[in-house]
């Protein structure tokens, strides 16, 4: 009987706090301060011009909750702080709070959570609806941190020597941006509505591969694609689909494939039993709540997916770290 | 390196969905329907009215997350879930989402989280205010489950055969309540706004208590108190002051005990360090979010507030499985 608690359930009614304490933390640029050596509420009060009152509760809770340790009155970064939330850290990724945990994301999932659940689909967010600007916000946000799993990714492709490359609801442009610039010669065109790809175009420029770097505004579903690539990208939309569109959206980009073209998913990939990975869960429900139809997938799914549409073979591969996976969609 | 890891990070950004996703559960009483027996998505969607794909999604995300299990498509309550979210079972304490994750709790931390920290403590929610009508959210949601605690310290208590007790900023009133059933005779007088005691009153009416119930209607601050109490509880009040407001309080509800009468306090407590118990460091965060001047404290600042109000001893005792204490303001 002693470990019937009310605690996890105490835990998930105030998580929203967690998500603010994070947010707050960010905004005032708490870790990189700490990360500078102002270890006490009365230092980083002064240096964030926050009340030292606010500051040492806040550092508490932050310390409970892992993300800092304490000595004495002294605060620390964990490593895993260190590395990904102080904004000196090549590997921060601070920046997606203003996507992920953006006012309008928070208003789909608490204005009304029951409601998206009884309709088997968010009702908020018209995330299919063109030029939405939540996909710029998107792209900015998200971009930043990419770099790392985008190279990965290219490493893992350029065996393969795409020279033609076609980035579908390419966002911040991250992925193919990292093939352009491992495959020399490589030619990348990315689809998105026009508003995004004005941040793609920054970050291409920025990674000295505008030259080869083509844009194509419209919807990814609408857009006429061209044909002849080698590879066409797929990086975190397919979960954005039902089934249906899927293999829709899947039967596009065999079309469009050079003989022995590949088509390339990045996923969350969920395991038979649907509640392991834990992230692939949460993001099934993260799905749920900020799309029509979307939702995560597994890789037998997937598979049968690729059939459908055309595929003789689908390949899973996992990217670890990373709680995703890459996903070969093979022709015969 | 291989514990650097941005999950807790992730875990935090996204941690609003948690409280969604528990929000939604309950409100289409989720639980209550699991613990009957129906184990699938497609019976849970039929008795609650909702899509099976959002059914699914929520119950694999709160498997994923411990609050159910899943055997094949099976879904089964845990121990814990059984016992504190199934509306059946007489320990049932999801209506805390009314208060705790109500809209207006959800947008003090969410809407601007780092102007509360700047600020060192809440510039929203006028919890000072007369008759602000969260109070009475707060007594409607937070009454139903308090009676196990109530109880148990009632039962502490009663080795002193209170016979006059005052219940200071009551709320629901279940604390004096229970000390008015547990001790024969006992007459408790319960003060808050006249809008929070009605609920008060309609507890006490459910007790069988009515009898010996009496209401003052008012500021704690400001209510002439009247004197010769045996007990003045002090329940869950003081993390909403400074520490001035404590001594104050504490000073006032000195003036009105009887000889040998003393002070009661129920609260969380923090150690020395601060950051420990975890619930009472996200406890301090809740009141720099929700209160203007509220927050934890330790033992020992509790000792000096006690001395400093005029008390001879403070003597804390904590109260498994619960994380909260109780604290008795001695006379000498």
């Amino acid at each position: 009987m002693a470990d019937i608690s009310p605690d996890l359930f105490m835990d998930a009614v105030l998580a929203y706090q967690q998500t603010a304490a994070i947010k707050a933390a960010l905004e005032l640029d708490l870790f990189s301060e700490i990360g500078k050596g102002n270890g006490t509420s009365e230092s980083l009060a002064r240096t964030t011009g926050a009340a030292v009152r606010g500051i040492r509760i806040l550092c508490d809770y932050l310390t409970a909750r892992g993300h800092l340790e304490k000595q004495g009155d002294q605060y620390r970064l964990t490593q895993s702080t260190a590395a990904f939330l102080d904004r000196r850290s090549p590997s921060f990724m601070g920046s997606v709070v203003e996507y992920l945990a953006a006012p309008e994301m928070i208003d789909l999932f608490l204005d009304d959570p029951a409601a998206f659940v009884r309709n088997g689909g968010s009702i908020g967010l018209a995330n299919n609806a063109p030029n939405h600007p939540i996909w710029v916000k998107f792209a900015r946000a998200m971009g930043p941190s990419r770099g790392p799993l985008a190279t990965k990714i290219a490493s893992e492709l350029a065996d393969l020597s795409p020279r033609k490359v076609l980035d579908v609801a390419a966002g911040h442009g991250m992925f193919g941006i990292a093939i352009a610039r491992t495959v020399a010669g490589a030619q990348v065109t990315a689809v998105d509505w026009e508003a995004v790809l004005s941040v793609a175009r920054e970050n291409a420029d920025a990674a000295g591969v505008s030259g080869r770097y083509h844009t194509l505004g419209g919807s990814a579903f609408e857009t006429e694609w061209g044909s002849g690539f080698d590879l066409v990208l797929l990086a975190n939309f397919l979960h954005q689909l039902d089934r249906d569109g899927c293999v829709a959206l899947l039967r596009k980009a065999r079309a469009s494939l050079a003989p022995g073209g590949r088509g390339v998913a990045i996923e969350f990939l969920l395991n038979e039993d649907r509640v392991t990975p834990r992230f692939s869960a949460m993001f099934a429900f993260q799905m749920l709540g900020s799309t029509p139809q979307g939702e995560a997938y597994t890789a037998r799914e997937f598979e049968d997916i690729g059939r459908e549409a055309g595929f003789a073979s689908v390949i899973a591969k996992p990217l670890p770290p990373t709680p995703q996976s890459l996903i070969l969609f093979e022709q015969a």
